[in-house]
């Protein structure tokens, strides 16, 4: 078994990196041990890419969708055209979760959009990734001990951890030079950053895992295969 | 012979991922087939590291440091801490060669500056630097056929094969998609974004090689060797 921790085999449309929804039930305990192997059931996939026509009547939208996300969609997408972009997305999170930087929002439409769209989200992309940003919060809020809505170094360790990517301290240390002021140790996390994190690993993860098969914790790429696994996630920040 | 070109085994301390300088001789040609596996003659290395006063006098310039760059560091360091940072370092850029985005002057440190230190960069640093983007620039004007100050993904493709590195046309247009209108080829790119995706390319390919000690055009790695090869150039981004 590999040091990145469990495999989620299914594979979802559209949203190739979004991790998995917690099981249906509310008494949901996250793997702690990385060498778990099943995946927490998931209903991620289950309403994807379903009909036309929710119950609300506003289209595209996965059956049973909750009416709060189609609500937050149509506010922002005054001209209905059925696509969102960055800073709309941007607007649409604010009113329920956070008012993202630009360039963490611009990471979250590199991950949950269409593969041939260009920087834009329909309703469906946009529902899978509501869904996700409530996992990741609810994450961050099991982690953030003492409620000060900052999480630091070893508490995002256990984070990751707990939904099953066993990531190196050295790889964490690289990632959260990116805060604070260059020191890794003491740099506090807000929700923000975050998301950005988690998805920049969970995202990295998983194009690693499809090139290693039998889960060995080693793959072997060919020069194309890295740079096309690589060269999106640079794209995506702009 | 892997596809992506010819490798420079000499290693250069501090500026890993530094492309060569072109050889003494005003008459270079760039090589233009992919299997060639002499790299051309190089005095990068030469110059570098070199004692602790230049002829000017400021201290850490390698000897024989043409005087200009030496005036453009001093003119941006003036607290005189043998340091510039990313601000200074686009001021100092800019009266010489381009007034760069931050985005690209981040990269440009990321790629420059020494392990060890946060992101900013001394006199040996920005010596390699300068001299890089002279070479870059040289390479430039050869591909912009017409003069217009743009060149195009061909181009590009062109530019980057001269200088051994034979880039695959979908990695290419992935990389050309941050410019733009999502439409690859439709893309024009000024001197700024072309050292950015040179940078890029550069950056990644080095890193790659270095795992694929045979020139094979494939690599194994471990999941902890591709984040830490991978996260450096998401980090670089602000």
């Amino acid at each position: 078994m590999s040091s990145y921790g469990r495999y989620n085999s299914q594979s979802q449309p559209y949203a190739p990196s979004a991790p998995e929804l917690p099981p249906p039930s509310s008494n949901y305990t996250p793997p702690n041990n990385y060498t778990q192997t099943s995946p927490p059931s998931s209903n991620y996939t289950q309403g994807y890419g379903y009909g036309q026509f929710s119950s609300s009547g506003y289209s595209n939208f996965p059956p049973g969708t909750n009416p709060d996300i189609i609500t937050s969609f149509q506010m922002v997408d005054t001209d209905r055209s059925g696509f969102i972009d960055d800073r709309e997305l941007q607007r649409a999170l604010s009113s329920s979760f956070h008012s993202f930087n630009l360039r963490t929002i611009r990471l979250l439409m590199f991950l949950f959009k269409h593969p041939n769209e260009s920087l834009r989200i329909g309703p469906n992309e946009f529902a899978a990734l509501w869904n996700c940003l409530g996992h990741w919060r609810g994450i961050f809020e099991r982690y953030d001990k003492d409620r000060s809505g900052k999480i630091d170094p070893l508490e995002l360790r256990d984070a990751l951890y707990g939904i099953g990517y066993a990531v190196p301290a050295s790889v964490l240390q690289l990632l959260l030079s990116k805060y604070g002021d260059g020191s890794a140790r003491r740099v506090e996390l807000g929700f923000d950053n975050f998301v950005e994190c988690a998805m920049i690993i969970k995202g990295l993860t998983d194009k690693f895992k499809d090139k290693d098969k039998r889960y060995s914790g080693s793959a072997t790429l060919s020069y194309d295969d890295f740079m096309s696994m690589v060269i999106p996630f640079l794209v995506s920040y702009d």
